[in-house]
């Protein structure tokens, strides 16, 4: 298109942006006017992009972080023939695969969920370094942002990374038309303030008047004519652009424009340009094929392992058996042992620094090229990263995340160290797997049975070196559980899982002692938990009495409760948890402390069958 | 002291850090050593602090962003007479106040918990804040940072807020060792790479050889008379400084040092030097007396009113009658109506853009100095600071969190922007209290009582309107809830909270209508849940149906089933809660759609009661 037609198309992208939203009676049409000439020129003069096979591999990718500007995104699929007018209309209508804030759970031309803001750019990074150092092809990825999000920290973590790892296949385009949802942004309209951020950070920076098409043209030539660096395109933009009525005002975030005809009127009306968007270009497809049969390390029986050493060695396996298995970590690989896959397979190894919000977007990006990724740090530190996992289900995308050091047992580090809350965090994940392995062998298996899972799965790893229990060739399927003890007299369950089963076994052996026969339940898959199996010890010994070192909310408890909230009668449930906060103290003291060591499951036990002894 | 006392003091530091993780077994000592210098002067020459008064407004305020060189920390203690030597060998010992990271839960003189790097600069922040808009006080607020933890998102939304705001009374003291846990960080000894980010978000930087302790305090001095914009003291440092067999080595992160004697030998040996840490100048103490009567705002019964609104109305009306109360929102005040209280108290109002994690940090900040912040943005985007509301229930801090926009109810605007796991998130902090109100007079009274409790606070509201069903006059106890319908014939109890209340009603209404009599429960406590009510409606209707908006896990339906887990006989439980993952669609639609309507509860209910009529 030439100039006067890029024009042209861009106020059709106003215009129908304007119409969607009306239809709906809801939306965001002033943000997608402000971003509409970027868009416009994009579509038409630099991406490269097959509406018809969204999966050729040569495909540009294009992340929408303004996600609520998504009138803007579907009147581009519109110009771009892949969706028509009459689906257009369909904007925020239940069940139209147009949604307020676009996901690829329903259009298979979005690459990730946007709509919590600045989680574009960090998932538009871990895109482009899959294409660098993953997939080795040519493919540019292009970020188009709001101003307002660059307040969150996320963009700089993005910023950091992108710069560190030379990502010129990415491009930010900034849509800066200095309003956010309730008033103006910190820096309004100056451009600098933003361009000396992204510089320091050591980014190249293009300053332009967003609504100059041929202006924009040459900034994105710019863009793609700079080497070694990401370029970040500064475009000085007004909301609401080309209706006077709503142009740079205040108050008109986030809804309908109030006189849509007039609008269009002023806008010029109608207009159905189509446009040829570029060929990909020729990619090598497919991912890497498995490399090898897959050998998991073994151990003795009764040797003491700790489970995120384990995690480390079968990740490491699993890398040497699967191509397309990554793994990224926090700047704590030596903790969480994903150095041993670092060692390995270097060239599939991403230190993402203590930055865990970028390393949960990176693997969120390489899930999305359809890398395998696995992801760990502290299970105390993935919480820093909530809002990226809660979007990466939301987006559908097939992550792993292993959260080491969980509980109270990793000692003296104290409570800022100890996950005691992930086990809630991720069973609220829509669509999630939650494991807690107790020993290395179910450790390997739980690893390599993530990676054919839907949606985000979780393992819990622990500090502390633990009995291998099981044997190399048991198989612990998801949704499973593992009855350690059982007996046709068992009076109580204790039901546990990872750090506890051993203390839950030695609890049971004491009881044992004591003529107290207890059923011991390995729940290792939390989520979802063994109905069957906790429902058959309800019935065999008419309590359940869970072990956990997790706070009492949202864990092992309360998966064990939920299993018996199907309106059927219900046993009598027990917990123990860590109730109180912790200090520095060694392991054993901590487990002790928290009353969900040997000694305290074995008390609360004889409570529960009635043969306590009151001193 | 003159430099050669400054340079023997460090030494010092630097024993007693070697000293105390020895006599631990664990600890970071080299961390400790590379800020030796750093600390020994800002003690000595700078800092303003009445060890025996931590309480005095006069205080500067010291926060080590570092946690883990908490050796440092209590040697700078004892060299300020504050602990005794004794004491500092007691580090991490079980029972012990020097915890492997610092919290103001033990040591008076901790204004945060730290250990989950990038939060100190953050909360530095707030608390720099409330000096200059909030006490008018004189202080300086120094905050000593690690270099690793510069890749965190939070440090630059810190610098972002501190420059905007012209904290000019906040000094960053960055340790720039160029070691992280695993190896060397992103820009290793490149001060300038640090110097360029923090100058292009705005700060005044200093550029120092950490170990040279004449420059260190001209840096510092620097730092004091720089007016106008907050200032970053980039020092060069070496970790392990002082024993060549770990100086400046990768490997020796977090641990003893493996020749502590041949250590403290080649530092100089042991010394007792005490230091006379300036007084802090006089400072008006004390908080804001109230300023008068609450007049909560009254509404009519059966009136539609949004809890958003009754949030922001509420918190105007407690802002007039206490003058410690004050607000801060993440940039969407006009939604959760934070901004009635902008309007009212403009000087007690804090816009913190989108970056919830400052805005929490703020708030801990802020209830560090005394105030009672009420911090607020949709229930969604509160999971973006999950770490800092995990530490800040380390640190015990009083900090009310408002998350709105919670559920499906929200309606088209999709699952990015629908709070389906904060109730999960809220309630496995610990010490929480979870507040979830169904109507006006309810959310006013709630709003409340949250300033008089301990620990993190939530309340979440709701976007949507719903009808006034209490009296203004009527209380809400904490740990409470409303028994709504109830008769002797009651076969069945719905437990609802906020959106479901009204849709439990008319479920009940229309249940009714069949001669079914329900018991219907509004739990808006949700943490601490009303066990003695939901045991009396289990014992006199046998089954519980909980409804919420939200995931299965971790919310209402958990919080029902704990109260029935303290190993007495349980009733039988069932629960409806959002299963699928939403779209876009009208609130009542998504309501039907989630199976939490009135519909789906009175059906589930005839199944509970067996009067299903299968069709």
């Amino acid at each position: 298109m030439n100039t006067a037609e890029l024009v042209e198309l861009a106020q059709q992208l106003r215009v129908d942006s304007v119409r969607a939203a009306d239809a709906a009676g809801s939306g965001h049409p002033t943000s997608s006017m402000s971003a509409a000439d970027l868009m416009a020129v994009l579509l038409d003069r630099h991406l490269r992009y097959d509406f018809d096979r969204p999966a050729h591999p040569g495909n540009d990718r294009f992340v929408l972080s303004k996600g609520h500007a998504s009138p803007l995104l579907y009147a581009a699929y519109k110009a771009a023939g892949a969706i028509d007018d009459a689906e257009l209309l369909t904007f925020r209508e239940r069940g139209s695969r147009l949604e307020g804030h676009p996901t690829p759970q329903r259009l298979p031309w979005v690459e990730t969920a946007t709509g919590s803001l600045g989680q574009g750019l960090p998932v538009g990074v871990g895109i482009a370094l899959a294409g660098k150092r993953l997939d080795h092809a040519d493919y540019r990825v292009w970020v188009l942002t709001g101003d307002s999000e660059l307040a969150e920290g996320s963009v700089w973590e993005a910023a950091e990374h992108a710069a560190y790892e030379h990502l010129d296949n990415l491009v930010a385009v900034l849509d800066i038309n200095r309003l956010g949802q309730r008033g103006p942004t910190r820096h309004g309209h100056d451009l600098d303030a933003y361009a000396r951020r992204f510089q320091a950070f050591g980014w190249h920076t293009v300053e332009v008047d967003g609504h100059d098409v041929d202006a924009v043209d040459r900034a994105y030539g710019e863009a793609l004519s700079t080497t070694g660096q990401p370029t970040a395109i500064l475009a000085r933009t007004l909301k609401g652009k080309g209706v006077a009525s709503v142009q740079d005002r205040e108050g008109l975030h986030g809804k309908p424009l109030p006189e849509p005809d007039e609008a269009i009127t002023e806008l010029g009306g109608r207009r159905d340009l189509r446009v040829s968007v570029h060929e990909p270009p020729e990619a090598a497809g497919g991912r890497p094929a498995p490399l090898g049969h897959l050998e998991l390390p073994h151990w003795e029986r009764g040797e003491e392992v700790a489970t995120r050493d384990a995690y480390g060695h079968a990740l490491t396996a699993l890398g040497s058996a699967r191509g397309d298995v990554v793994a990224l970590d926090g700047e704590v690989g030596d903790s969480t042992r994903s150095e041993f896959f670092a060692k390995e397979h270097p060239d599939r190894y991403f230190e993402c620094y203590i930055a865990e919000q970028q390393m949960v977007a990176t693997a969120v990006g390489m899930a999305a090229r359809g890398w395998v990724p696995y992801a760990a740090t502290f299970a105390a530190f993935l919480t820093r990263a909530h809002d990226f996992v809660r979007m990466a289900s939301v987006s559908g995308a097939g992550i792993n995340l292993t959260g080491s050091h969980a509980g109270v047992s990793i000692g003296q580090d104290g409570p800022s160290q100890m996950g005691l809350e992930d086990l809630s965090m991720m069973r609220a994940v829509h669509g999630s797997t939650v494991l807690y392995p107790c020993d290395a062998h179910q450790t390997a298996r739980l690893v390599t049975a993530m990676a054919g899972l839907d949606g985000v799965r979780y393992l819990r790893t622990s500090r502390g070196k633990t009995p291998v229990v099981y044997g190399p060739d048991e198989e612990f399927p998801i949704g499973g559980s593992k009855v350690l003890r059982s007996s046709g007299t068992d009076r109580l369950t204790l039901v546990a899982a990872g750090i506890t089963v051993p203390e839950a076994l030695a609890a049971a052996d004491a009881l044992q002692d004591e003529d107290i026969a207890v059923r011991v339940i390995d729940l290792y898959s939390v989520k979802p938990a063994d109905v069957c199996t906790l429902r058959q010890a309800a019935e065999d010994t008419g309590c359940l009495l869970s072990v956990e070192d997790h706070h009492p909310e949202g864990g092992l408890g309360d998966a064990v409760a939920e299993a018996f909230s199907d309106g059927r009668p219900a046993p009598r449930l027990a917990r123990l948890a860590v109730r109180s906060m912790p200090g520095s103290a060694s392991p054993a003291e901590q487990l002790h402390a928290a009353g969900i060591d040997a000694e305290s499951i074995a008390a609360a036990g004889r409570l529960l069958v009635g043969e306590a002894v009151v001193p």
